[in-house]
């Protein structure tokens, strides 16, 4: 039985983003470091870790020494590719572990993977070619959405089909990617639970917040979210459901369509996740430390929420707000220290505070 | 006017202890970097810094580069070198100013400066030698302490009197540094209250919290702290006028003793508050981040305590005790990453939640 890490210990976390820097400043309150290993030159996490790696994920000996120089590997997203998790799991415990990133890394494996394990998914097909599409749109009908089956995120790798004339276009979309195209779910709201389960099996989820999106990108998630006391439960069944079959160690997000005839889940992702920032200023421990506190082998804390809390994502040029919203007491304000504000990229975000825990 | 600081801004930390680490983790919420500047080897503060750089505070060179790399400086304690300060201040805005450091280096002076506000203090006289001790003793009685008028901390430099045929040795324990005599108050308890000031003025105070000290050092704060209305209104108002009269910018620690004639001023402290670790789980915008907001010439944030917390130091072999307070629930633990347990050394805290917010 591995101990938990203790003060001094490192914590490696691959990729440097906002979620990096976030997961950072959580492993700093338990007296552990971070090394952060990013591609990518000057990223938001290095400014709160320990030490930081600049080099490509397919340079072997930037990975070995990144794996020597820690106790334990988690990262902040789930594209991580295979050449690279191959030789770190073997210097190191990566958490959470090979199968979850498996089944996330692959919309058709991820389908799969939930509807074996009896939860509702939209109805969905394998496509490769135009053969596949025109059989799976006679079958799922329209309206529908092809999507990569990798890679995809923020509404990127996505078409919607609203007639099987879209066919052609839709798949010339996908540039010959294996795809897959999912059914039309009518839903009245989106929500998702933030899930966590430590090394000992030990299984804690946060309350459920509502999500709305704008563009296909993530722009607010509201505690409480709409939610019938059966369907609250249902959402927290499930997703500890997932954390036992996968043997997960970290935190999970599971994004439910709230329908008429239950939860559908939509997908999975084995990390921390935007719509769980709300947890900074809503909870005790928060998902970042409640990720840190999994895969460092320690007890997960108190995840109850005690406050009502919107967060707000600041995208582009939003960040031009901050000077506002510092102003008003009610919004606690988390900046991820980018200097430029491109359209589309997350700058920050705001929690604002709308009172004490209640429904 | 400055405007405020913005992403990718600096702050520079002079010192890199935990209060170091905890004004760090603070500036990376608003987006800023901070730059560590400390004379020892691998500070608490390092772990989480954008830049940490290793040198004496007479190290003219160093000083320069760091003051020259960052857009504001401040301290995490107040008793820096005047020669490294007169360095600084010609290159970079120092917050909080001279002013409050002058005042708070020299028990004597704050003793004067706190008088002339019209604010109750003990009955106090310097000491420079064994006559001015016998006169002071005359004046003031026994029991009295005897401290160094510069430099102690933690009970550190002081010496309780209880007749005075302990004279002698009282004075041999200042070795021949300026000391004072103060007489002894009798209060029912200490608290604290936490303040801070804008660049523009704006002034915010946390609630006080209740402080028990054991073997001189700080054992635990509570808050509620136990206060009449009229008590708690006055220790606001006082340390309001405290941060007006230096012109303050930043977070203000006045440490109060509660006697049935009201409130007397112990001490000021010009920087964040081991009595104010509280904030981190009791209010929206805590201690750390309220000073970065004052020093990088934000807006005050929130600091309405919305929940009831015992916030108690963990000092020494207390960090054995982190596998039973994790797992505790009403637990949140603050460590600073230090992997050598000295004795009387602090390691880390915690927060415990005692209920919502209420008296």
């Amino acid at each position: 039985m591995t101990r938990p890490l203790a003060p001094g210990a490192c914590v490696g976390v691959l990729g440097g983003g906002q979620l990096g820097r976030m997961l950072a400043v959580a492993a700093s309150r338990l007296g552990l470091r971070c090394h952060i290993y990013e591609p990518g030159a000057m990223p938001p996490a290095g400014d709160v870790a320990h030490r930081v790696t600049t080099a490509p994920y397919d340079d072997t000996e930037a990975l070995t020494a990144f794996a020597e120089s820690v106790d334990v590997i988690t990262y902040e997203f789930e594209n991580i590719p295979t050449r690279a998790l191959d030789l770190l799991e073997t210097l190191r415990p990566v958490r959470p572990g090979r199968r979850a990133l498996a089944v996330s890394q692959d919309r058709l494996t991820e389908k799969a993977f939930l509807a074996g394990l009896g939860l509702n998914v939209a109805p969905y097909a394998a496509v490769d070619d135009a053969v596949d599409l025109a059989e799976a749109l006679d079958e799922i009908g329209v309206p529908a959405i092809l999507k990569t089956r990798r890679l995809g995120y923020d509404g990127k790798g996505q078409v919607r089909l609203s007639s099987s004339a879209e066919a052609e276009a839709a798949l010339a979309a996908m540039n010959d990617a294996p795809a897959i195209l999912e059914g039309h779910i009518d839903f009245s709201h989106e929500v998702s639970v933030i899930a966590a389960r430590a090394l000992d099996g030990q299984v804690a989820c946060f309350d459920p917040g509502e999500n709305e999106h704008k563009g296909g990108i993530l722009a607010t998630t509201t505690v409480p979210a709409r939610l019938s006391a059966a369907q609250r439960t249902d959402a927290v069944l499930l997703a500890g459901r997932i954390l036992n079959a996968l043997n997960y160690v970290g935190v999970l997000g599971v994004e439910l369509f709230v329908t008429p005839g239950g939860l559908i889940v939509n997908e999975i992702a084995p990390r921390v996740h935007n719509s769980g920032h709300w947890t900074q200023n809503g909870c005790v421990i928060d998902q970042f430390e409640q990720h840190i506190r999994a895969v460092a082998g320690w007890p997960l804390g108190d995840g109850a929420r005690h406050a009502n809390v919107t967060m707000e994502n600041l995208i582009g040029d939003d960040i031009e707000r901050v000077p506002v919203l510092a102003a008003d007491p009610a919004n606690a304000l988390h900046l991820y220290g980018k200097t430029e504000a491109r359209a589309g990229r997350k700058m920050g975000h705001v929690n604002r505070i709308t009172g004490p825990a209640g429904g």
